[in-house]
């Protein structure tokens, strides 16, 4: 079983009301891959600079990921992005992105890389997802965006979505991709465009699912102490196609909607966990352990049972 | 068993993406009434004009809500609110809003609303929540409010949460009241000013309860028509506290986690109603076996089991 992704491998500067963190190891593809390493083999894709040290790549090979498409570019420098939270931690403001060795990103993939069963494509500009999607034989491909392409590029956007499996984005960029501003007919919307599977992210409140007719949705798990919101849709992504892979090398198909809940509540884990901490501090020290009893403690917190209103009926 | 509950009987006026409606039932009150009226015996407590006909009192009649405690104001004209909301269907616009009979409401309760086992203070005036609360036996009293009596009248406000059991407010008002950006610190520092149990609105997206240690999350009910959400917080206290006085009547513990979980579910489920169409249309309209099969599609669309990952455990 593996599964490749391909993304943003990045330094964060980040600043929130619990702390600030200067160039911390980040990222689409770091936050998705280390998420994923607990579930799956997995292989990033993606251009580093100059700056990046054996540091950085040992927080990637400490959790069995394997680097081997790592890209050093001579005399480059990383992508860099700078942002901060205000109290509203749902909403990340931009201070800062240079795209650095990113600009000219023409991605080359091994073998090994274009022959893993499950593919994911972070959020980088379209036609290198496309491009990628192309050059990999993955039978179930997903694909993250953001409202930055779907308002520069959407023409592309399009493109790449109508050649993936599943979608995962935000809510709100649901509803903007699709124009529809009910979610559920949003989703619809967006199946009609190709993917059968719609994941619609919606930060502290959880996600939703939809597949074919049916759908699920969990609340996010209520925690004490959130300090910094980068990279939660990628972990959520990397627990959820992990997850996956690793059904699906069981035997199982990934389009099962019980087998899809399933990887939206590892999602939702690995989502609580991301943010926690600044950059990758808390995935970084994650245990197998510490997974499942959040996995039990996310039933504990949702779960109901369907009792009958005492006494007699009352139409 | 029985459920006193005060606050406003209006006419509403609604506009929104999905059409319009011209003074239509409305106010806490009834919202609230019609909802718990499929769980308990509702009295309701407020004044109304000269323009409260037969049929209005009827929608409520019609119910079995018992109306001896509306007041009608001889020469007064009913509370009157107008508003409308946009695409993000979470945010009303108010656009006039009309005291009326509501600016002199001295509210005067029967001995049998006063004698109810429980009490439901809906969005008024907060020394008005405080009056009827001092003359109400009830052993369970809830309490819902908004941020407007928050910022211009929050000494009073605050003293009444303090003399309630249970609050009831949008997420977003919990972290205004305590000043806690994080919703989970906010709602234990709003239990400090007194309420047990604390129920955070979080409008599409459901709702979380908060009592003693335990915490529980349900998402929204995901609709594909939503056409006006006036009164959906109404609605849904109207299921929690009808469901936990029927509770309680049977003898169960309304300060057991387990049994308000239920009543969670009851509530989001007559609030999933409530807003399916406008003002009272849906839920005058509605059935219990419709209540019913409701409360199964949420358990479908919310429930999964702990699976562990297949295969070798990874560390």
């Amino acid at each position: 079983m593996s599964l490749t992704v391909v993304g943003s491998i990045a330094f964060d500067s980040v600043r929130s009301p619990f702390g600030e963190r200067d160039r911390m190891l980040g990222g689409s593809a770091v936050h998705f891959s280390l998420a994923a390493s607990f579930f799956t083999d997995v292989r990033v894709v993606g251009p580093v600079g100059d700056d990046f040290g054996d540091d950085d790549l040992a927080v990637l090979t400490g959790r069995g990921v394997i680097t081997d498409d790592i890209e050093p570019v001579d005399g480059g420098e990383t992508f860099f992005w700078r942002g901060h939270y205000d109290y509203d931690m749902n909403v990340a403001h931009t201070d800062d992105t240079q795209l650095n060795v990113f600009a000219d990103f023409d991605p080359k993939l091994s073998d090994e890389s274009r022959n893993a069963e499950m593919l994911f494509l972070g959020n980088i500009q379209p036609d290198l997802q496309r491009k990628v999607r192309a050059s990999c034989r993955a039978e179930f491909a997903a694909l993250d965006s953001m409202n930055f392409w779907l308002e520069s590029a959407r023409d592309s956007l399009e493109g790449a979505i109508s050649e993936v499996d599943c979608l995962l984005l935000n809510d709100a960029e649901i509803r903007e991709l699709t124009g529809e501003p009910n979610l559920a007919r949003a989703a619809r919307a967006a199946m009609e465009m190709g993917p059968g599977v719609i994941v619609a992210k919606r930060g502290e409140y959880g996600a939703a699912l939809f597949s074919g007719d049916e759908f699920f949705a969990i609340p996010g798990f209520l925690l004490e102490d959130v300090r910094d919101p980068t990279g939660a849709g990628d972990s959520f992504a990397g627990g959820f196609l992990g997850y996956l892979d690793s059904r699906r090398a069981a035997g199982d198909s990934v389009l099962d909607h019980a087998v899809l809940r399933q990887a939206m509540v590892y999602g939702s884990v690995l989502a609580s966990f991301n943010v926690e901490d600044f950059g990758t501090e808390r995935v970084q020290a994650l245990t197998r352990d510490e997974i499942e009893e959040r996995l039990r403690d996310f039933r504990q917190i949702t779960h109901f049972e369907v009792e009958p209103v005492p006494g007699a009926s009352r139409s």
